[in-house]
C-alpha cells in the first residue's frame, strides 16, 4: 500500500520535476540545454559533424522506423528508454533516493546483527547459570573475541575505517582529499567491524560511523552512477552529495531526519548553503521512512512511530520552578561533556607517551583492544560489580529504561513500585536505585571514554546520550523524592516526571561533547515527543557554553590528535577577531619567481622554501603578481631542463656540430652556414666581453649563459671553467624533489589514528595531484664526463625559463592589507583556500596561509604579530571613517610609485627622441 | 522561581564564559587582548603615552587608594564596576538576551492588544443582536476603520513598513543597504500598523512583519549599545546580529525556537555561517520561552506548552497505509501553493496595469484598503454568507477547532458527535461539514491573497497556515468517513485522526508557500507533537518540489514585483550549471582606465559606460589589472582638474607670470628663471613638431598636450587655436554626474511597494555613498571669456590623471575564465559581490556582473552566450583530465606574449648595447 505513494512521488517528479526538461525537447533543440543534449552534442560534435547532425541522427531514425517495421520500432523504442533513462540517471533526486534506500538497508541490517549478536551473548548468559565462572568466561569471551576480530579485520582491510568517521568528513567536507578514505574497502571494513565492535555490547555508538558510512556510500553510489555518464564526476557536486549523506548518515541511524540534517550540518560544515538543504532533508527522510518500515514489516513495530518512544503526560508536562533543575543538568553536562573530551584526548596521549607499553602494544596490535574489552566487560558481569550499575542491560535497554515515564524513587504516594521488565534491573535489593545511578554514570564515564580510544569503528555519541540519560534521571528522581507531589501551587497534583529529565540530560550532555544544539532535535525525534522542547533547549545551550569555554568538540579533539588538516572555528565572539587584520599575521617575505628568472632562481628558490605553491611576478621591480605556480610543476621543468634526454640531444647536436664542422673543411661550398654559426657565437661571446654595456644590470642576465655555454667553437679549444659552484648544484638538485613533510604539513604526511597509529592515511588538496619520480640522470653518459655533466648543467642552469609548458593558476586568491581576521577565517573557510595572496594595487606584499591563520586564531602568534607590525597599526583606523583615509594614503604613495616605474618604462624612447631632437638642433 | 534559573544562567555566563578574558587579566597585559583592552590601549597611545601608561595609570590608582581613603576607593570601585559593565556590554549575549526580551515583549504585547481587538468586535457583534443591519455595519465599519488607520498610519509615518519585510530582509542580509528599513520610525509604524491590521480580524499574518520588526529591534539595540562603545559599528557583526534577529522573530511570534532560526535561515539566506547557529537558537530560545512565560503570567496558561496544542494518540499516530493520502495532500498543496503566489501575484499586476483604477486608487490611496476589507469582511459576516465557512471564528480559533483531535464526520461508531464550543462553527445545521469546509478554504484562499496586497504591515504565512490546515482536515474527514474504522488490519481499531491531517496539510501548504522545509519543525513546536513527523516531512517535500517547479517562493515573488537587487537560486538540480563557464556569460569589452591615461581618457569612459566602478590597468597592452576605481571618485577627479579653483589658480599663475614677464624687462637680473621656461616651452614643442620620432605611438600621448598648453609665452603671441573640439566636451560634461538609473539598476531607483506604489526605498551598497554635486563651473568667469575657459579645459583635459588622492580598491574580486557558473553563484552570494573581474594571469579580460549572473540563471541569455563563443568551448573541457591540458593551451600562448612584452620592455638596452657593439667593432 505505502508503495503506492512511492510510486505516487516517483511519477510525480518524473512529470513534473524542476530539473527534468529533456523529453520535452527531444527533437528540437530550446535554449535550456539539459546536460544530457550537451554531452550528446559535444559527442557529435567531437566527431565531425556540427549541429545538423542532431537532426540528421534523428532523420535516420526515422528512416529506419519506416524501413524495417516492427523490430525497428521495437529497437528505437528500447533506444530511446535506455536514453531517458540514462538522462534520469544524473538526476540529483534519483541519487539520493538510492543513498536513502541504501543507508536504511545498511542501518536495518547492520541494527539486526547487532541484536543477534546481543541476544547471543545473553543466551549464552542465561544457559550457563549453573556455573559462574563458566558464566563469567562466557560474558568475558564473548565481546573480547568480536572487539578483537573488528580490530583485526579493520587493521588488514582498511585502517582508514577506524574511529568515528566525523573528523575526517570534516576534513574532506572542507576540500581536503583523505586517500583511501572513501573506497569501497573501507566500506566494508567499516560496515562489518561497526557490527562487531557493536556486537559485544561495549559502550560503543554507531552515529559516528554512519556518517562516515553514508559518505563512502554516496562516493561509490556517486562512481557506479558515472558509469552512466553525467555530471558525477564534478567536484563540487561530489562534495554536495557528501554532505547530504552524512545527513543521512544520522538520519537512518537514529531514524531523525530533522535532526540529522542539523546535526551534520553542524558538526561537518562551517558555511552551510542554504541550496544543499533540501538534498539532505529529501535523502535523510526517505532513509529514516525507510528504516522505519523495515521495522514494520519485520513485525518490530505496529506502525511507524520513534526510536524510543515516551509517554509523557501532554497536559503539563512540567512546571515553570522545574526549569532551575533543568539549568543545573545543563550546566552540570557541560562540565561532564569537556571532562569526557578531556578524559578521552588524555588517554591516548598518556598511551602514546608511554614508550614501554606503547612498544608493547604496538607488536601485539590486537592487545589493547581484548585488554579493554576484558576490563569493561569484567566490570558489568551481572553477578559481580555488574548487578550494581544495571550491567545486563544493553545500551538500548538502558536508554528505554531511562526514558520511562514512571517514577522509581517514589517515596510519597504510590509506594513500591513494582519494577517489571528491564526496569528491574535499576531496582537492587541491597541498594538504593540512587547509588545504583550514580555508580552506572561514574563507570560508565570512563569505560566510554576508553572503549572509544579502541582502533576499531566506533562512535562515542550513543554512549554519551546513555550516560546523559542517566544523569537526568538522577536529577529527576532526586527532584521526585524531594518533591513528592510535585513543585506546582494550585490545587491539582502534577507529580515531577523523571523521565523528562532523562530526555533533558541525553540531549545535554551529547551536546556538550560534540558542541551541537540540534541534539535537541534528534532527542525529540528519537522519543517521539516535543513537549519538554524548553527545557531541552535551556540545558543544551548552557551544556554548549560551558563545554566550548573548556574544551574543543570530540571531533575537534580527535582531528587534532589526529593532526587533521583543519581552521579552528571562531568561537563565541571573539571580538578581537573584528580588529586583528591580515596584515598583521602575513607572511611579508615571500618566496617569488619572476618571468624573466632563469632555471638558477627558480633552484634557489625550490631549495629554499618549502611552499607548496609559490608566487609568479611579472618582476621584481613592478611585483606585480601574475599567477601561482604549484612547486610540483616547477621541479618538473627544472628537471626537464637538466633531464637525460635534453642532454642526450646536447649530445647529439654537439656531434651533429662536429660532423658539420669536420665537413666544413671538405666542403667549401658549405660555407654559409657555418658562418651563421661562427656569427651568432661571437655575437654571444662578444656581448659579455664589450666594454660598451658599462653596468651589467640584472634583467641582463639572461644574456650571460651565452658566454659559458660551451658551444661548438669553444668546447675544443679546452677554455677552463670554474668547477666550485656546479658541486653544490649537483648535490642539492636532488633535495629539491621531496617537499619537507614539516612545514608542508599537508603532503604526505602520515597521521596515527587512536593510539596505536594504525591507521596512516595520506591526504593531499584535491585538483594537485603531487607525484614526482625522482629523475636520476647524475649518473655519468658514456660520451660526457662528470665535470662536463656539471659545466652542461651549470649552462642549462642559467638558461631563462619557459613557462609555455607549465600549468599556471592565472587567478589565485588575493586579499587586501586590510581584511580583518574574521573575514578572512570566512573567506577561507568558505571557499576551502590553503593560502591566500596579499596584494595591494596589484602588487604582491604578503601571503597568507592555513597555518597563519591557524596561529592568529589560537592566539599563539597574536603577540608576535602585534610586535611585529608598526605600533598603532591595528588601532590605525579601526573605526569606518579612519581607513579611508590612511588607506587611501597608502595607495596614493604604492601607485606613485607604480606610475614612476611606468613613466621610466615608456620614457627611455622619448627621451632618446628628444636627446636626437638636440642633437639634431 | 524561573528567576533563579536566569540568575544561574547569568551568573555561570559572566563567571565561565569563553569570551571573558577581561578581568581575569586586569592589570597584566597577556596575549589575548579583548577589545576593551585594545580599545583602552589605543586611546592611550593616541594621548601620547606608550605601553606603560597603562601600568602607570594603575599606579596612579593604588596612588589614589591610598591617598585618600574610603571616598577614593569607592570611586575607584566605581570606576572598575563601571568599566567592567561596559565591557560586558560588547559581549554577543548579553545583546542578545535583551534582543530575545524585547522582543518577547513586542510580540506578546501585540497578541494582547489584538485580542483585545478581536474580543471588541465580538463583543459589538454579540451585544447587537436585535438588529442584523446594525450588526452588520458594525461587523464590517470596525474592521474597515482599523485597516484604513493602519494604511493611513503606516503610509504617513514610515512607508517602507508596508508588507511582509522578510523580502527585504532577504536583501539587506545579502549585502544590499535598503534606505530607511531599519529605523526607529519604521518600528513604531510597523508595530502598530500590525497590531490594527491583524486587530482587524482580517485574513493576514505576523510572522513575516515579526521578522522584520526583530531586525528593526536588533538594529536599533546595536546603535543604542553602540553608545557604550565597542563592536556596535562592525559590519559583519552586524549582519550576523540582524540574521540571529531573523531567527527571534519567527520564534517569539510562533514559540518555536528551533523552527524559528531554520526558517529564518531558509527565508533568508544563501550561505549560512555554522559559526551564527547558536546565537540564532540563543536568542530565539529567550525569546520563546519569555513569551511563554508572559502567557504564564498572565494565567492564560497553567505552564509552558505549546502555543495551538494538540492531543493525538501516542500509541499509533497513523497507519502505513495512510500515507499515500499524506502524499496527495503534499502534492496538492504544492499546486495550492504555487497557484496562492500567482494569484498574489496576478493580483498586484492587475491592479498596476489598470491605469483608471490605479490613478484614482493612488488618489485616495486609503480607499483600496477599506473597498478590500469591505469585501472580505461582508463575505465572512457570520449570519450572511459567513455562516457556510465558520466566518464566526477569528483565525487561532480556526486553527484550534481544526487541529482538534475529535473527527466531526463520524458515521460509523459514535453518532452525533457534539459540537462544543468553538467546533459548533463548523456544524451548519444545513449543510454538510465537508461543504462548509470546501467553502472555508476557497474563500479563505482567494481573500488571504487579495488581503496580502493591502498596504498594510502583513504577513501571508499565519493565512496560507490555516487554509493548509483547512485543507488538510478535509482531506482527513474524507479518510474518517471513507473508513469509519481505521484502515488497520490487525484486531485493534485506530480510527483515523483527521487533525494529523491537518497538521500535516498545514506544514505542506506553507511549506509550499515560502519554499522551505522547516515548516515542518515550525508545526511540531506549534502543537506540541512531534508524532506526525514522516507524514509531515514527506508532504512537505513534495509540496516544495511541485511549488518550486511552478513559481517561485512568495517571498522571492515579492523581490521581483519590488524589483529589489537580487540572485536568483540554483533551484533543485541544474546540471548545465556546472557546465556553463563564466567566459560565457562575461561582458568582453570593459571599459577601463590606465595608469597613464590623460584626462580626456577618463572624460571618455565616463561618457561611454555607465559601469559603477571601473577597472584600472597598468596599461592597454599588458591589461594587467591593478584595481578598480568608483566612477564617483573618477567623476571628482575630472571636476576637481577642471573645477573653477583650478581655473582660478591658473589665473593667478598668469597673472604673476604676466607681472614677472613685465618686471623681467625692467630688471634683467632675473634672466635665468626665464630662461628656464623659456627652454621648458621650447622642448615641449619641439617633442612634437620633431621628425625624429617618426610613429607617434599611444604611449606618447601624455605628452601631447605640452604642445597645445597655452604657456605664458605662447598665448600673447596669438597662435590661433582649433575650437571644434571643445564644444562637446563642455556641454557633454554635466551629463558624466548621473549615472544612468536603466542600466546602473541598483542606484537610486525607486520601488514601488505593494500595488500603490506607496513606499520609495533607495537602497545602495554598503560601503559606496555616492553623492555628487553637480559642479556648476561653466559660467564665465570675469578675467576668462567663454573660449578662453574651453580653451582652457581642453588643455586640462588633455594633462595625465593624478591618481594620488583617488581611493582605489586594490585588490577587486577576480575569477578565471573557466570557473563554472555553479561555483560563480556560490562565490557572489557567499561574498555579496556586485561584479568581479576575469583575469588571466594577472591580464583583464572580462567582467561579470550580477546582471549578467542573474540572467545566466534565469537562462535568458544562454543561447547568446553559447553562440558568443566559440563552438566547443563548454564542452572543451567537461571532464577534469581534459580542463588541464586546454587549459595550459591558453595559458601557455597567453603567457608567451607577456613574456614577449616582457622582454620587448627589457631588451630595448640590451639590443642598444648589441647595436653599438657591432658598430664599434
Amino acid at each position: 500500500m505505502f508503495f503506492i505513494c512511492l510510486c505516487v512521488c516517483v511519477c510525480y517528479l518524473l512529470l513534473n520535476n524542476p530539473f527534468c526538461v529533456f523529453f520535452q525537447m527531444y527533437g528540437r533543440y530550446t535554449q535550456e540545454l539539459g546536460v544530457y543534449a550537451k554531452e550528446e552534442a559535444a559527442r557529435l560534435r567531437e566527431e565531425g559533424g556540427r549541429r545538423r547532425s542532431v537532426t540528421e541522427r534523428s532523420r535516420s531514425l526515422e528512416l529506419l522506423e519506416y524501413d524495417k517495421g516492427r523490430c525497428a520500432k521495437c529497437r528505437i523504442c528500447t533506444l530511446r528508454c535506455q536514453k531517458f533513462l540514462i538522462s534520469r540517471v544524473g538526476e540529483d533526486w534519483i541519487f539520493l533516493i538510492l543513498l536513502g534506500l541504501l543507508m536504511a538497508l545498511v542501518s536495518w541490517v547492520v541494527d539486526f546483527a547487532i541484536a543477534i549478536c546481543l541476544q547471543a551473548q545473553k543466551w549464552m548468559y542465561g544457559g550457563l547459570e549453573s556455573n559462574v565462572f563458566l558464566q563469567y568466561l562466557a560474558w568475558v569471551t564473548y565481546p573480547v573475541v568480536l572487539i578483537t576480530f573488528s580490530a583485526g579485520f579493520t587493521q588488514i582491510l582498511a585502517p582508514q575505517a577506524v574511529g568515528s568517521g566525523i573528523p575526517e568528513m570534516k576534513t574532506i567536507l572542507r576540500g581536503v582529499v583523505l586517500k583511501e578514505y572513501l573506497t569501497f574497502k573501507t566500506f566494508v571494513a567499516k560496515v562489518i567491524g561497526l557490527t562487531c565492535a557493536l556486537g559485544s555490547g561495549m559502550p560503543l555508538g554507531k552515529e559516528g560511523p554512519f556518517v562516515h558510512i553514508a559518505s563512502l556510500c554516496a562516493a561509490l553510489l556517486s562512481k557506479f552512477m558515472s558509469l552512466f555518464g553525467g555530471i558525477y564526476e564534478n567536484e563540487s557536486r561530489n562534495i554536495e552529495m557528501l554532505a547530504a549523506a552524512c545527513a543521512v548518515g544520522v538520519g537512518c541511524c537514529f531514524a531523525a531526519p530533522i535532526g540529522g540534517v542539523l546535526f551534520s550540518i553542524e558538526v561537518t560544515s562551517t558555511f552551510f548553503a542554504v541550496r544543499n538543504y533540501w538534498r539532505g532533508f529529501f535523502a535523510a527522510t526517505f532513509s529514516a521512512f525507510i528504516f522505519r518500515v523495515l521495522a514494520v514489516w519485520n513485525k518490530d513495530e505496529e506502525t511507524i512511530t520513534a526510536l524510543f518512544k515516551t509517554r509523557f503526560r501532554l497536559d503539563f508536562p512540567f512546571d515553570l520552578q522545574e526549569l532551575p533543575a533543568f539549568a543545573v543538568i545543563g550546566i552540570a553536562s557541560g562540565f561532564g561533556g569537556a571532562l569526557f573530551v578531556y578524559l578521552n584526548r588524555l588517554i591516548v596521549q598518556f598511551i602514546r607517551k608511554q614508550k614501554t607499553i606503547n612498544k608493547f602494544l604496538m607488536k601485539k596490535r590486537l592487545l589493547y583492544p581484548a585488554l579493554v574489552t576484558l576490563l569493561v566487560s569484567t566490570l558489568t558481569f551481572p553477578p559481580g560489580f555488574g548487578q550494581f550499575m544495571a550491567g545486563k542491560l544493553t545500551q538500548k535497554e538502558s536508554l528505554v529504561t531511562l526514558l520511562d515515564n514512571r517514577t522509581w524513587a517514589k517515596q510519597g504516594i504510590a509506594e513500591g513500585f513494582d519494577y517489571i521488565g528491564n526496569s528491574q534491573a535499576w531496582n537492587h535489593p541491597q541498594v538504593n536505585v540512587f547509588v545504583t545511578l550514580v555508580l552506572f554514570i561514574v563507570m560508565k564515564f570512563w569505560m566510554s571514554a576508553l572503549a572509544t580510544t579502541i582502533p576499531v569503528p566506533c562512535g562515542a555519541f550513543m554512549p554519551v546520550f546513555v550516560i546523559g540519560a542517566a544523569f537526568g534521571r538522577l536529577v529527576g528522581e532526586s527532584m521526585a523524592a524531594w518533591f513528592p507531589d510535585g513543585i506546582h501551587s494550585d490545587g491539582t497534583i502534577y507529580p515531577i516526571v523523571p523521565g523528562g529529565y532523562a530526555v533533558v540530560g541525553a540531549a545535554a550532555l551529547s551536546g556538550a561533547v560534540t558542541h551541537t544544539v540540534s541534539t535537541a532535535v534528534i532527542v525529540f525525534e528519537l522519543t517521539g515527543q516535543i513537549s519538554h522542547i524548553l527545557p531541552v533547549m535551556i540545558a543544551v545551550i548552557l551544556a554548549n557554553a560551558v563545554a566550548q569555554s573548556l574544551q574543543p568538540s570530540l571531533y575537534d579533539s580527535i582531528i587534532r590528535i589526529k593532526k587533521l588538516p583543519y581552521l579552528p572555528e571562531l568561537g563565541w565572539g571573539h571580538h578581537e577577531k573584528y580588529n586583528i587584520r591580515v596584515e598583521d599575521i602575513m607572511i611579508r617575505d615571500v618566496t617569488y619567481i619572476t618571468l624573466n628568472c632563469c632555471y638558477r632562481d627558480l633552484h634557489d628558490v625550490l631549495l629554499a622554501g618549502h611552499l607548496k605553491t609559490l608566487a609568479l611576478l611579472e618582476s621584481s621591480e613592478s611585483m606585480i603578481l601574475l599567477g601561482s605556480i604549484e612547486r610540483a610543476q616547477l621541479q618538473a621543468l627544472l628537471s626537464l631542463q637538466l633531464g637525460r634526454p635534453r642532454r642526450l640531444e646536447y649530445l647529439r647536436d654537439r656531434a651533429t656540430a662536429e660532423k658539420k664542422r669536420l665537413s666544413m673543411v671538405s666542403h667549401p661550398g658549405s660555407e654559409d652556414s657555418s658562418q651563421r654559426v661562427n656569427q651568432e657565437v661571437r655575437f654571444q661571446i662578444s656581448t659579455e666581453e664589450s666594454t660598451f654595456s658599462p653596468t651589467p644590470t640584472p634583467s641582463m642576465k639572461p644574456l650571460k649563459p651565452a658566454l659559458k655555454r660551451p658551444s661548438v667553437v669553444d668546447r675544443p679549444t679546452g677554455i677552463p671553467m670554474p668547477t666550485s659552484p656546479q658541486d653544490h648544484s649537483s648535490s642539492s638538485l636532488k633535495n629539491l624533489f621531496c617537499v619537507n613533510p614539516e612545514t608542508e604539513g599537508l603532503e604526505n604526511k602520515n597521521v596515527n589514528t587512536n593510539i596505536e597509529g594504525t591507521a596512516t592515511p595520506e591526504f593531499r588538496r584535491p585538483p594537485k595531484r603531487v607525484r614526482i619520480s625522482v629523475v636520476d640522470d647524475f649518473d655519468v653518459d658514456d660520451d660526457m664526463t662528470i665535470r662536463e655533466i656539471a659545466e652542461w648543467e651549470e649552462n642549462q642552469l642559467d638558461e631563462q625559463v619557459n613557462f609555455d609548458n607549465c600549468k599556471i593558476d592565472p587567478a589565485p586568491f588575493q586579499l587586501v592589507e586590510r581584511t580583518s581576521l574574521h573575514k578572512t577565517h570566512t573567506i577561507f573557510s568558505l571557499l576551502g583556500l590553503d593560502h591566500a595572496y596579499v596584494t595591494s594595487i596589484g602588487r604582491l606584499i604578503g601571503v597568507v596561509s592555513l597555518k597563519e591563520l591557524r596561529k592568529a586564531i589560537e592566539g599563539s602568534v597574536a603577540v608576535k604579530g602585534v610586535k611585529v607590525r608598526p605600533p598603532l597599526s591595528s588601532f590605525r583606523d579601526s573605526g569606518t571613517s579612519g581607513t579611508s583615509s590612511s588607506n587611501s594614503e597608502n595607495e596614493a604613495t604604492e601607485l606613485h610609485k607604480l606610475w614612476d616605474r611606468h613613466k621610466s618604462m615608456s620614457l627611455p624612447r622619448e627621451h632618446l627622441a628628444s636627446d636626437s631632437d638636440e642633437k639634431s638642433q
